[in-house]
């Protein structure tokens, strides 16, 4: 593994197997869930990885532990600080509390009320700031600086990548005859790190990532081999709203077969299937996978594919199905 | 195990492991759950014996695979009845198809249109009768006639008894150390072969059923030592508004320790824990054995509950919470 300073330094097989020891006792080895109903519509035989039954809610809990458990003593007793309001922000308040350390989450002063009280919850300190990247970016270089806080990127991290393919490893442990794996792809650390651990476990192995129509720039930078912007958008899956940075986009160009993307319909419906036919709670960015299996049947025809669900953090009080 | 003609013979537990054997390759062994988020609101530790995940959504698929596998050749050759329209109607439908016999469920002509999808889906016919209960009852007597067809009874038999005990069979089995488990009660089928495996497998724990307020009539029933009556009355938690049978009510009062009853908010606040922390779809009537913990918390405190989830067969069009 190259020097975490490095910008372009990603984890190998024998850093994602220490992250997996290393974040054992706190996070869940999560079940792998089949759906013969689901496989039906699917016309494939998929088996999920439930992430959305990790601690905190989402897969991020893996990456967010094995940075803040990879910190020495000297850094550690300062604390982390963070930028994400979402998932990642929770999973780095719920890591620091089992480190016993301080975490600061900073966040835009618009965030809903829920999404703040699920990081206060684990004892995190919230840091409102303007609703804009550089007052974001600021606020937290203000922390980092007045406390000596250690920022822990959402996904621009080899450490954060580590943990996030150890969801993969787990995967392709458990069910050894997989043809493909397709992962969510926002920053692309959740798809780095399985494209890393799978391709590392078993080279047969195809990584797609997935992600929506509405906000394909890993698609775009994936084919131009840069870094593509994303213009603002709205799409369900708002997890998803975010470009790669050059070290993921290394990752995904060297180990993934294709990104590929689906409708906002789609992921409704691949989200209502989840809920109906699996029983189970996932958030849109979690179905989104899904989503593009069923748009894409004539690809997967056949095939046994792991299916990483990244998440069940979903508002209950406003389903996308909610009839008006 | 006395004579099925008997209208008050019971399963014992050979004849449920009888049954395990016989549904092995037709049901799953569902999971265990649990959640640390849970254990805190509830102040025990719960073992969710996770039934929504079986096949047709509901534990019903036990028992109906147990008595449409128990028929002999000549009689399963002219199929099964029966007039349920919830998840015993699916159930039996689908126990039917894999036993490759026909099947007629007997619905009320104002079934909802998703119900009646839910068993043509495997195959049964549905025969449409009036909203009542002479109706309905004749409905079936005349099929049974017309096409030999055996009456399955969603609870009111040995066999069906038997199959529905195969659940808490499993959950003390794979739950070592209970100290307690709680099921649903609506006719009493699943809470009979509850407390009969249970307490035959570890007598040490103590059983409860778990009822509406509002459709009590177990707890009363359990009380007086009659089957008491059910005005009519409106429950979320519409599965379990079914009064016992003189077998049912024997089973329960030999084996059980008490009937114990929740409120309407307590059962939507059970329902929105179990999607909300859980990430696992339940219908209300799955949901009011946590309920009832919820409610009675001194009651449970610090004991280890094993606790059946008995479906998750929910509209989400109407979830309970939903802002008008």
């Amino acid at each position: 593994m190259a020097a975490a300073g490095d910008a372009l330094a990603l984890p190998d097989l024998a850093a994602i197997r220490a992250a997996q020891r290393r974040i054992a006792g706190f996070v869940h080895r999560t079940p792998v869930l089949s759906s013969a109903s689901i496989d039906g519509e699917a016309g494939a035989l998929l088996h999920f990885k439930a992430e959305h039954l990790q601690k905190t809610g989402a897969f991020k809990a893996r990456g967010a532990c094995n940075a803040v458990l990879s910190l020495d003593a000297g850094e550690a007793v300062r604390g982390v600080v963070t930028h994400s309001s979402g998932n990642h922000g929770a999973a780095l308040a719920y890591a620091a509390a089992k480190r016993g350390i301080p975490a600061w989450v900073v966040m835009p002063e618009n965030a809903p009320a829920v999404k703040q009280a699920n990081v206060r919850r684990f004892g995190a300190t919230v840091r409102l700031c303007a609703a804009t990247v550089a007052a974001r970016e600021s606020a937290c270089a203000e922390v980092a600086r007045e406390c000596g806080a250690t920022l822990i990127h959402p996904f621009d991290d080899p450490r954060v990548i580590a943990g996030q393919g150890t969801a993969a490893l787990e995967l392709v442990e458990d069910v050894p005859e997989l043809d493909a794996v397709i992962a969510p792809c926002g920053g692309g650390g959740l798809l780095s790190g399985t494209a890393i651990a799978t391709r590392a476990l078993a080279p047969r192995v195809r990584v797609f990532g997935a992600e929506p129509a509405r906000a394909d720039d890993a698609a775009r930078s994936f084919a131009s081999g840069r870094v593509e912007a994303l213009a603002p958008t709205v799409t369900i899956a708002d997890g998803l709203r975010t470009t790669l940075s050059p070290r993921t986009l290394a990752a995904i160009r060297a180990h993934v077969e294709a990104v590929v993307t689906c409708s906002e319909e789609a992921i409704v419906a691949a989200m209502r299937m989840l809920f109906e036919r699996a029983k189970q709670v996932v958030e849109p960015s979690g179905a989104v996978p899904l989503a593009c299996l069923l748009e894409h049947r004539s690809r997967f025809a056949g095939l046994r594919v792991g299916v990483i669900v990244s998440g069940g953090n979903v508002g209950l009080d406003s389903l996308p199905w909610r009839v008006a």
